[in-house]
């Protein structure tokens, strides 16, 4: 699969400074930490990984995105500072005191990611010294930078702007997304920056990435199957100038959170086209469930299986394995009432055949996109959810990852 | 991995005629039917796939066995008879009526399993001659050689006995299994026939296949993710002439247990062995759990995790995985207090690297079999799951299956 077009020019919000330094966590040649500044204080919303097991970093935002304000984000790539107990509470919070002294805001007003290899101690001696220089370099860099020097097994920096009016004012959302791991479960981590110029008010931004998060990487991936580091930022400065967005029913909402959520799901889609070893990106789209729940239970099986997985590499219309996999789905449904599409084309009509797998391998063999359409005739309900392949290059990532 | 050794010599029960042959329906010069016909009636019990979707010769036998007696079983490899319609359910019938007419037997005391692609319809026209022709030689054929028959994408046949001693008579239990694809969710179809010429009452038989099932074949694959076609038949014909087993507190039923118990573990462990492209077999044992669906829940989590499975092909000891998905896993523990450790290798302890990953990744690159334990020290429930590495080969298999 051609990897799409990669976005490389985008809007950038005021008020934002950016650097970017290589602390050798990765490999040679490659930035490892990026640093975001808002020149004034910023509205702060996040949405966190449901796992139990809490990286260090995560536990530390948590606590710092209570009172609605923040000024910057420090992160680093080749080490997600996970399971260091202690030690990496510690190393997580000197990150942040080390950039928060020179650039002489309080420490509680930065956050900290970390995305990588799990378990292993955070590389202070060779981050410390790089984290002063990058502070004090802020304003050097730019967002596609740091797109980059968040990367781990991503193989194109993730970006995406949008540009709305507010009243006279015009105002710009640009963020920053990595993870090309949404294949399978438990996978490599995802971590969005989301940065607008926008006034809006801390309870109101918390609703707004809340519910956009819900609808984009909340669909690309199994529920509560995340990692140890999954995290979502969104720092809102009110550089643009316009009247501070502070309740749901406004207009300048609505044009915020469309912007938002198109913003949230063009990333999240590119994660799914970079998903490790992917060839083929498939929309499974469930309709005609008896709940919203069923229907995103059904899609979730559907889209997670190895073999479906396997069989849309494979070019192959399989859609037995799609049956089975709805079978195990623990929802109720009639076998007997199920029609499956292709994008356009019937492959099952009332459970059965329907003949035309011709057909659908064409378009499994010729689109580097399709949508499997699993209609249960069973009620008014749809769900979807944005799926990869399974192939060998996956595998060859994740058996060799660390070596 | 060396598939180990393969057994080749087992003990036969009494009064089980075999016979199998070619009816085209896999590739040629493979047998794909399977025939075994009990002299006289035999007790009998099954399990099968909790898979909403059903293939036909499952709905047929979950009737026929409800009486507690069946004479022969015909098996087809190679077609599933799953989303098969109507035309599916009078096809197995068929298959039933047509080989109890030769064997001159009830045809409702034939039991029909078929294993293979879904969707398609059975080829009846080349199936049902060779039927009749396949009953007519009943006795031509070794257990083995049905073992073989119900192949799909196992690499070596799966036969297991044991002989015991009721009283002064000796019983023996023999056994033939097929599945290969045990190493994700919702993979191929198994199979297993148990025989036994021990007289034991249809109750007892039955409480004695589901619990031994429950702590083999539903230790192998997750909870609930089945195919559409799994089955497990036991046959008891009681031509040991043995005092009836009718009562579990008898001596004679812990004997008899004990012997089927062995047979259905080494059973599922061929199946893990022969996983589709594994080369490691590894038993997750999660211990210190606060209760025993705890255990299994996360024992699971972590045996079926894609990062698990890769690192462990890769001979990885990343632990960080094992710790991620124990945290997805939706169990109670603290992540400082969990101890992991490969075989007698411990790489955690509290929650952090204990610093002998070397070891561990010389264990993993030395043994075909590895135990990763976790021991969680929050409570006394223990529970284990044997699962396998995923490979290249995996995806390989399964995008390629039909074409």
């Amino acid at each position: 699969m051609s990897k799409g077009s990669i976005n490389t020019e985008y809007d950038m919000p005021e008020g934002f400074n950016i650097s970017v330094i290589e602390a050798a966590i990765k490999k040679p040649g490659r930035t490892d930490v990026a640093l975001i500044y808002s020149t004034v204080p910023a509205a702060v919303a996040a949405v966190f990984t449901k796992n139990a097991v809490k990286a260090a970093p995560v536990l530390l935002d948590i606590k710092r995105i209570l009172n609605g304000s923040a000024r910057a984000i420090v992160a680093n790539s080749g080490n997600a500072n996970a399971c260091t107990g202690e030690q990496g509470m510690k190393d997580a919070a000197l990150m942040a005191s080390t950039v928060a002294a020179v650039l002489d805001i309080d420490e509680a007003d930065v956050l900290v990611c970390s995305t990588g290899v799990i378990g292993a101690p955070m590389p202070m001696d060779r981050l410390w010294p790089k984290l002063k220089e990058c502070a004090q370099n802020v304003g050097s860099a730019t967002l596609m930078d740091a797109a980059m020097a968040i990367m781990t097994t991503d193989s194109f920096p993730k970006i995406a702007s949008r540009r709305i009016k507010l009243g006279s004012k015009t105002c710009t959302i640009a963020a920053v997304a990595k993870g090309a791991g949404m294949i399978c479960p438990d996978m490599a981590t995802m971590l969005c920056f989301i940065l607008t110029d926008a006034a809006v008010a801390p309870k109101v931004l918390k609703t707004a990435l809340k519910n956009s998060v819900e609808k984009s990487f909340n669909r690309i991936t199994v529920d509560g199957d995340t990692s140890t580091n999954d995290t979502v930022i969104l720092l809102a400065n009110g550089m643009a100038g316009n009247k501070t967005i502070d309740g749901q029913a406004k207009d300048f909402f609505k044009t915020f959170e469309k912007a938002l959520d198109e913003i949230t799901l063009e990333l999240a889609r590119m994660c799914v086209r970079d998903g490790e070893g992917a060839t083929k990106i498939f929309t499974v789209l469930v309709k005609g469930a008896t709940t919203p729940v069923h229907a995103l239970k059904a899609a979730r099986t559907v889209a997670n299986s190895p073999l479906v997985k396997t069989a849309i590499y494979g070019r192959d219309a399989n859609w037995g394995r799609i049956m089975a996999a709805l079978g195990r789905s623990a929802i109720p449904f009639d076998p007997y009432k199920v029609d499956i599409f292709f994008d356009g084309v019937m492959v099952v009509e009332n459970g059965l055949a329907a003949g035309n797998e011709a057909d659908a391998e064409k378009i499994l063999s010729n689109n580097d996109e399709v949508t499997v359409t699993v209609d249960l005739k069973s009620g008014e309900a749809a769900a979807e959810i944005i799926s990869c392949d399974l192939t060998e290059e996956y595998i060859r990532i994740n058996s060799k990852y660390r070596t």
